[in-house]
């Protein structure tokens, strides 16, 4: 089984779901001049060879990791873009993480003000969330994403075989993005809730079962390329897949972005609904021990205490200090996307500094 | 007498051109819930009483010239719009030539994904060609604005009284720019060629006369205008914009950027002129002298003899690398815009590369 999902904006362009789907790479890239491939080197020694039909085009290598993301990175890569003589009609493709497609969008948006991008994402987070939507960016110190483009790319492959290579950690990250999408989506007309699927199906997503990956990849694909179709810039509804994303960036930041993104937005989905609890904005009190068994039985931490380690301490204080530096903040209070039910949040909400206080403490 | 020119693109946006018209900034900026300003030393020493209706905002000042359009400073900058507290409903006002609108452009279109920009160009460079139309960029070691974006202001703000106090060889600079909108331009309806008129008016234009200053702003506005609505991301006639620039971003680069920009700009089209003649494309020979005149009464260089120096020898050897790095080029040769006649050029020509180095002896 595998879905080709349509992301309708202007020019439309499509997510390929499903096993062996990176074969389709050489088709997308036959027309072009030139091409090349931004990568990391684990990516590369491991399933280089998933991408032979490309043919002999220059591989660049980006260091792993959200520590990768930053400005004078960008600089790096466009110089060797110019190095192997990409011109505007070139095609950059990224193959690797949400690092990988983050920068490699950010280059491809700004290299000649603007060359086409392919996204070949290789984690299961890239795969649900970063390398659909045209979001780029890189940080600027503590500020995570503070710098970046809405940079749509021709078509997103995400081929469900590469996961099986996941380390254990990356791939228990993009569980937390899978777990945030189970609280957003409204399922397809007489589909099961996605956050069913995943109780049901728990088992097999942790043995990595190629029938579910590419049912749980597509049921995220499908969410996250409505919400972008209606909303590409997040002047309004696209700002609820930030949901526990604000306590996500701030706990990164903290730990000086040593917690993996999505094990910081596990936690950050259960402090923003003990926070929309305590507001008074969470209609349905179940998701919250719901949300919390979910994540235990998918192995991810599901308390800020299970996070907090002697190497990592996350204080209250810096995690305080990151929140203002949100660039969701408005007036300098940062804004919070709480949860209301399963498919609805509120946007923008402003929190008493009190309150977010306690729930760090 | 001032102008209003209408910007056709979506959103539609007016540059206002006349005298005193800086205190519109004020206006265009109060809504805001904050404002920065991006400017370099000497141009808010002389004139930043002019935007004294912005009230007290945080002034930010980057290096002058186009060696500060590096993309490390587009993070110094970055960064500064962060610690000024500026979020996704603040306007960044740039207040000096096209480096400054250039740098600030991008930082605005980067920040936080993009902010809102108001270009407000103290240069005649600036007002006639690099505030309009929305290109942003910075250079990557020789090579020219490789790395930019376009993000169209939400206005811009022409204020030719700031003109005066235009250093010669900045005011220089632009008439180059001048001369090129000259060459290209079709009038409007009705009125006499931009051509005809700095041959007419040459000797009031270089006093800087303000009703000379705000007839040829206007019209190189218009001209731009028009161009930039048809083709905002230059898949087409935008491209014609570019006469003489292939040859002079090569002269630039030869001369590690100590060339200014417009300079290069007179001797480009000279050169565009004499190239164009040669492979028989010039339907209008007394143009190639024609411009050469024009270009001399307005004390511009007219030939590549004339700007070789012993600190700038220009070797045809740096110039031709430095073609071949242009980001107009299509399979590794620099692609040439060349001039048919007044109104009408010819795109994307690739030259004869011996015929370029005889250009270039």
């Amino acid at each position: 089984m595998s879905a080709e999902i349509r992301v309708a904006l202007e020019p439309p362009y499509t997510v390929h779901v499903g096993r062996g789907r990176l074969a389709l790479a050489g088709e997308l890239a036959r027309e072009r001049p030139s091409v090349a491939v931004v990568t990391d080197g684990r990516v590369a020694a491991l399933h280089g060879a998933r991408l032979a039909a490309l043919g002999d085009r220059p591989w660049i290598q980006v260091p792993r990791g959200e520590q990768a993301k930053t400005l004078a990175q960008v600089g790096v890569l466009l110089e060797e873009l110019e190095a192997a003589g990409l011109d505007r009609r070139s095609l950059l493709v990224t193959f690797g993480g949400g690092s990988v497609s983050d920068l490699g969008g950010l280059a491809a948006s700004l290299y000649m003000r603007g060359i086409d991008v392919l996204h070949c994402p290789t984690t299961l987070l890239a795969q649900v969330d970063a390398a659909v939507g045209g979001k780029t960016g890189v940080n600027l110190g503590p500020a995570k994403n503070l710098a970046g483009t809405f940079h749509q790319p021709i078509a997103v492959v995400a081929d469900v075989d590469v996961l099986a290579t996941l380390a254990e950690a990356d791939w228990r990250s993009g569980l937390g993005e899978v777990v945030k999408s189970a609280l957003l989506e409204s399922p397809p007309s007489g589909a099961e809730p996605l956050l069913e699927l995943l109780e049901r199906s728990s088992e097999g997503l942790l043995r990595r079962e190629a029938p579910v990956l590419e049912a749980v990849v597509e049921r995220c694909v499908r969410h996250k390329a409505a919400v972008v179709a209606g909303d590409e810039r997040e002047s309004g509804a696209r700002a609820g897949l930030n949901l526990g994303h604000t306590f996500a960036h701030a706990l990164e930041a903290a730990s000086g972005f040593a917690l993996p993104h999505g094990v910081a937005v596990a936690v950050g989905l259960v402090l923003a609904l003990e926070c929309s609890r305590r507001v008074g904005l969470l209609e349905e009190p179940e998701l919250a021990p719901r949300t919390v068994r979910l994540l235990s039985r998918l192995g991810l931490p599901s308390s800020l205490a299970a996070l907090r380690t002697a190497e990592v301490p996350l204080e209250a204080a810096h995690i305080e200090a990151a929140l203002r530096h949100d660039k969701k903040r408005a007036e300098g209070e940062p804004c919070f996307v709480l949860p209301r039910r399963r498919g609805a949040v509120a946007l923008g909400v402003a929190v008493d500094p009190a309150l977010v206080r306690s729930l760090l403490a």
